[in-house]
């Protein structure tokens, strides 16, 4: 049975020592000192490590059932579900005006890898609700409001967001769902939804559905698409729950992972709906959703790969097999542990050191939400609008690729289901795909984030780097600032071609948009690690009472700068290749 | 329901232009006109198609079962292997003494990866027998012959290799089954072993199971170590099956995928079994088999590449999503076909270039083994030795790589089970584990293979490289020599650093040994797309009838030398930075 650890000094770390979260003075960090954030993981970590961690495996094997039109989830989820309501968790950063905590953002964050770390199906159920409450916050008026937040901000009723359509996911100009006026100023919605996780289930009294259908007669395409409220079951004038409404689950899909998520075919006919937000702007609010949406599935990836590797790791120390090159290091047994293996470390330090950059990575996004949020930073929403796609498109290639990785680990065993590796990759593997697959990330970085404001964010991005070098400037720091700065280099380069080629032909820049969004996550992963190595040594410097902490998160910068980002370099030249290589081969040659 | 088409085309390509068979001289390969082998490839190609292809998802979904001490396989698989049996496909290149068909290696590699894209898991099956078949021919007496190969290459009798115990997979010297000499000259053999593929099933009449066992007494550790023949059912001298042995089936494993492999945990109980080969030289004899299925294993890697990007393929040029950016290719419809965006074309070019550089890798390795058989070229079984870690280690990791890169181009739909793109994924991923983990072939090629013969092999590889890039000095050809002899010289840079550090500091040349399999293997495959671009262009120059195909593999091979093999820089730059940044970090720090 795989064991879960929640990595509190890592993320104690990186929100005191290298955010230094509580001095940042935006809207609620003045409270998260030390202790109070402490208290927090570490309610979230027990609840995750004997709570939910348990219930993964079970979630795997059993999956839900569809029984007589409703979803029935894995034994166990039901409590835990209420273990986490009861906790006040589902609204930890929601409005305290609603039944949330009103706690920053970044502390969600944190908390949700905890979460989606030890069971990331049984997380969905919630992380979706949040999504659709934080839509409604934004786009909802007050009635609307009133009426849904506090039942979801409670989890008493939960949310999901409604797009794909069989023939259509990432094109939803394309979309056939109808939403016809009535009367009384609501819509009647009929169509077919699929792939609608957390779409129906046994958690919750009630499904608060958002739904994106066009209005008969509105703009073609994209621009005709709204967004409705479709509850499951009608909600009466008094709040209280009323009929049924037109919604019912198609049947449930058969996946490679997430088995503990009910993934849905919703069928919609004439259901009653509520406008949420403008009529024909329902990509604008659905985009409220989709971005929070985006960086949670960014979680994912580095949460899963945490878990993974833990195991992993457990595995390496544990495990006998073969002798060290250079000497046994276990003499009285019969064999050494894995882990005097170079290439097992090898392994282990690819994991370990894209894990613990992710965390930096994530929690400083976080951070820019909670400043775009707050208003004190006017830079920003522009920052985090252009690292969304890098977070999900980045931390979710490599996250799956650090679960491949610990699976490896354990050789055959990793390959039976017993020893749940395979669940770890098989979990992971969702989240390159969902909330927009990583080549959607990788076009809307190139293809609009990356010319947003004329450039203005990501020239910001390049000037922060360069500014980080110079102000930690130390004979100590250059061992990570000079490659840190090559990499930033070659991503400056690369977006300097895409503007001196894209012009003419588009096809030159999206044809690297790929490699471009790796890169970019490179370069970012990079940044952190100095940050987190300029840290390291200060408090080394400071005087510590934990060298051994700061020695070893020098150690894994270390290993990060000579082994991994020196990929930029491959990644600038496939990107310079341009379009010839990958739009000539006539489409019949395929 | 994925389709499969066998690459028929692409292997005669390979085998007649670029490889040229027919004029190689060696044993057998006369008869290899382009004739003879189209038409045996059209026949597994039919098999492959027509019968392998629609078992494999039926295989997936209900798995084996364990009834009563007997394996069951999945409906339709034992009509399937009594078709394979009645073709004479398992013995296609045994010898025609004991009733096999006698054709080279190369031949039987061909077809092997027509039966494996379609149905791994059903494939191992007969794929099993042929290298305990090889085993047995290799090291048997001439009544072990007489009595097993007959039968076996007709797969009236499949077979086995035993090797893994619960607590040893690449250490066997810690095994501990037994074997016990008995007064007639067999022993008993006791002991349990673990993930033995094709363990127990239904589909022959008996089970020759290949056991590694120590003799009391004998010397320690892996020095002990001796190979039995164990039948399932005990044969009696006249050569009919007698009653059973001590062998029974513990349990099924539940695996990630090959479902429709039995993967059998073996119980033996004072088993009846006959040394095969020398006593205490077992892991020598073993490795005539392990060295087989490593290339076999090889081949998987690709062959399961080539399915899922089959389907990719189509999926990509039906599935109407978005507009191509330059404009609509697609007017009348309502949208253009995934195929016209930059992105999927860069995934599926990835995936082109790596399958069809990797069949040419693999031939040309089976064609190794044959001149090594053959005795013609006295460098060949040196060079085969020291290229079937990379053809294991970098096809294997490759292949899976790109399975998963076909599943992403179906988005949502490559998630769910239905579209079968999950299944590629998870039968490839066996591949990097069994038959030595490919970290082990890592070890295997920096700690052995490369100081062979005092480098004699590696030391004629670069060779190799160097004359051929000489041999066809063209002003046309430069484009491909060019990159080719820069990542070269990149590998024999790494090559030259691990003969300069491993000395003083093994764990200097292993750090780096994962990273060099894979250097190895992107030249090689550079290599190959050298030599397929320079028979194309005399193709081209000669006048051919079908210039489209001669074009698409230039296209093919530049894509391959601007976007792939750049990367042997940044894998010099890894391994070139030592034990440090992966040896420092203390083991209680993970």
């Amino acid at each position: 049975m795989p064991q879960y650890t929640a990595p509190i000094k890592d993320i104690q770390y990186i929100l005191h020592d290298v955010l230094k979260v509580s001095q940042q003075g935006f809207n609620g960090y003045g409270d998260l000192d030390a202790d109070f954030t402490s208290a927090i993981l570490d309610a979230a970590g027990s609840l995750a490590s004997d709570v939910l961690a348990p219930l993964n495996r079970v979630g795997d094997t059993q999956g839900c059932q569809l029984k007589e039109g409703i979803v029935q989830t894995p034994t166990g989820f039901k409590d835990a579900f209420n273990q986490i309501k009861d906790g006040g968790w589902p609204g930890l950063d929601l409005p305290e005006e609603f039944g949330g905590q009103g706690l920053p953002y970044v502390m969600g964050t944190a908390v949700g890898e905890l979460f989606s770390a030890a069971n990331q199906a049984f997380t969905m159920y919630h992380g979706l609700t949040h999504g659709a409450a934080s839509a409604i916050l934004a786009h909802g008026t007050d009635d609307q409001k009133s009426t849904y937040l506090p039942k979801m901000i409670s989890c008493d009723w939960t949310g999901t967001m409604n797009l794909t359509e069989p023939h259509c996911g990432t094109d939803l100009g394309l979309m056939r769902t109808k939403a016809v006026p009535q009367d009384d100023g609501s819509y009647r919605i009929s169509g077919q939804k699929i792939f609608i996780s957390a779409g129906d289930h046994d958690l919750s009294d009630n499904v608060i559905h958002l739904v994106l259908a066009k209005v008969p007669g509105g703009p073609e395409g994209i621009k005709g698409v709204s967004l409705f409220i479709v509850p499951k079951i009608q909600i009466k004038d008094d709040g209280s729950l009323g009929a049924s409404n037109g919604v019912s689950v198609g049947s449930l899909e058969d996946k490679m992972g997430i088995h503990g998520n009910s993934t849905c075919v919703m069928n919609y006919d004439g259901a009653t709906g509520y406008l949420l937000g403008d009529l024909n702007k329902g990509m604008r609010a659905m985009f409220t959703m989709m971005n929070e949406a985006r960086i949670g599935v960014a979680m994912q990836g580095l949460a899963q790969a945490e878990s993974a590797y833990q195991n992993a790791v457990l595995y390496a120390k544990d495990r006998l097999q073969g002798r060290a090159v250079t000497g046994a290091e276990n003499p009285d047994g019969p064999a050494d542990p894995l882990i005097v293996h170079p290439d097992i470390r090898r392994n282990l330090m690819d994991q370990k050191s894209f894990i613990e950059g992710a965390r930096a990575f994530m929690l400083w996004g976080a951070s820019l939400i909670d400043a775009s949020h707050d208003g004190a930073d006017p830079d920003a929403e522009g920052l985090i609008s252009l690292m969304t796609p890098v977070l999900k498109g980045f931390l979710t290639d490599k996250g799956y690729e650090a679960t491949v990785n610990a699976q490896q680990i354990l050789g055959g065993h990793g390959y039976i289901e017993e020893w749940g590796m395979s669940q770890y990759t098989r979990d992971a593997r969702i989240a390159m795909i969902y909330e927009g697959a990583n080549g959607v990330q990788a076009l809307d970085l190139v293809g609009r984030k990356l010319a947003l404001d004329s450039g203005k964010h990501v020239l910001g991005y390049f000037e922060m780097v360069k500014n980080f070098c110079k102000d930690t400037a130390t004979p100590q720091m250059d061992e990570f600032t000079t490659p840190l700065k090559a990499a930033s280099k070659d991503l400056q380069a690369a977006a300097m071609y895409f503007m001196q080629n894209g012009m003419k032909n588009p096809n030159a820049a999206l044809a690297g948009s790929y490699d471009f969004m790796h890169l970019f996550g490179y370069v970012s992963l990079g940044l952190m690690w100095a940050r987190m190595a300029n840290t390291s040594l200060k408090a080394l410097a400071d005087g510590t009472d934990d060298p051994e902490f700061h020695e070893n998160k020098l150690t894994t910068a270390r290993y990060f700068m000579a082994r991994q980002l020196p990929i930029s370099a491959t990644l600038l030249k496939r990107i310079e290749s341009g379009a010839d290589p990958v739009m000539t081969l006539p489409s019949d040659a395929f």
